[in-house]
């Protein structure tokens, strides 16, 4: 039997409990179908991301996860700090932190942004992050919301997001208190680092681990390298190793699939859904 | 006016006379063509693949090398050791360690391989490697010949090279003499890195730098992400810090420009040739 149904919430204490599914990895799904699926699936927490929840209404949204007895785990996404108008950036950046607070989501995922147009320079890019984040902190803070830098694989420096490693991530987070700046770890952008089991052990001890996600790598990468991630167990992460070791490291959150894959999307969602909760239960509890 | 031709030479001490063409640069030119073309354009210093090396004839190619006054700053490439026949891999690199000491160079440039089939334990994998070396640094060593590791990018881990980091690859390199196992420092690899000065300069102190690469940084990355290297100075690579750090290590050898690009392939070789060394000139030296 698949899913995380009546007979199988029993495992609890196993973990299952913890599973969560971000929205981009149903992406076919609408809001309402998502939160359907879930609760046939017995998935009790979802990750969001800006652009359904904004066209849905992110009061509707919050009222129909809070019926439904879904918790959210994360929204998806801030960040994009380096963007040539900083008060442009800073300004969708509250209206994402109103967005979390509403949902209420605790943990507001945000993606840095890349080298300005035309820089050459990472480590002053890197600085306009820490500037951005000590503006956004105590505002986030005031609403419960918690900014999680979250590090991205390093083929995205240029384009996408300057904090490459874990241990990036944390250099600027700990430039602030835990309950205003934590991290992400994302098992796709991180498995390859030989340093990333020291990164957790030091984000448990300053209590820094805001979320924790999963995703497999495969290869070829497609043109552009952001919709080839892989589905749990198809790839050669060792998911299993990275969720014992946030585990130790004192996080005990929802663990979050987040899966950006058209091959996913051109399927029956809730086979999708079973698919992951079964792939979960195989290579990650 | 272009090229390090007999104007240009007397501004050796300025760093032009280093300059290298990697032969994957000009792909579209053969052995032959190539040697021409650097002996018009005033380059001193080809950095060869053992491809059109071996179909040319190694002693054949030592002979045109040498007629024209070239030298040959790397053979590339041995390595893909974690492969699933050992021996047949270490029988490979032997052979490849011949041809760079036919050529002669001193420098045989090592891609480590990927995870083996089937597996996700990149340590695993990188002792592997390790074991390897230990076999072939002496037998590289006795023929003048020095292992060089290149860490690739961290978006080739799984398939390519399970070395990511310079300070991954100097790990491995420092188990062994300095004059058996050095490393590449190639910037297209390594510019996201935070944390590549230290290892820069680590690496000088060692007297580890065995090459010097140079390509820059562009996206959208193609499919596969193995072509998609950016003529010096399209990209948002501070190439000039680069060599910098590693002038600053004290490696004064060669600087080899390996620029993996279909568009360059599409044109006349000693355009691309004559527009690399102008690049050198405006963003390296």
């Amino acid at each position: 039997m698949s899913g995380l149904g009546p007979r199988s919430q029993t495992a609890g204490a196993s973990g299952a409990d913890r599973f969560s599914i971000n929205q981009e990895t149903v992406r076919q799904w609408s809001l309402p179908e998502l939160v359907d699926g879930c609760a046939a699936a017995g998935v009790r927490h979802v990750g969001l991301w800006r652009g359904p929840v904004q066209e849905y209404g992110p009061a509707r949204a919050a009222r129909l996860v809070r019926d439904a007895g879904l918790s959210v785990s994360s929204l998806c996404r801030g960040g994009f700090l380096t963007a040539a108008d900083p008060a442009a950036a800073l300004a969708d950046n509250r209206a994402a932190v109103e967005e979390a607070a509403t949902l209420p989501t605790g943990v507001l995922v945000l993606v840095s942004g890349g080298l300005p147009p035309g820089s050459r320079d990472l480590a002053a890019a890197r600085e306009r992050v820490a500037d951005a984040l000590a503006e956004l902190g105590p505002y986030a803070a005031e609403r419960g919301v918690r900014l999680a830098i979250e590090p991205l694989h390093p083929m995205y420096a240029a384009d996408r997001c300057v904090v490459s490693t874990l241990a990036q991530a944390l250099d600027l987070a700990e430039r602030f208190p835990a309950e205003q700046v934590g991290v992400v770890v994302d098992t796709y952008h991180l498995w390859w680092d030989d340093t990333v089991a020291e990164g957790i052990a030091r984000a448990g001890r300053g209590g820094r681990i805001a979320a924790f996600q999963l995703a497999d790598w495969v290869t070829p990468l497609p043109e552009g390298v952001l919709l080839g991630r892989g589905q749990l167990g198809d790839g050669c992460v060792d998911l299993r190793r990275f969720r014992e070791l946030v585990d130790a490291a004192g996080y005990d959150g929802p663990v979050e699939a987040e899966i950006f894959n058209p091959e996913l999307w051109a399927r029956d969602g809730a086979a999708v859904l079973a698919e992951t909760v079964d792939r979960y239960r195989a290579h990650v509890l």
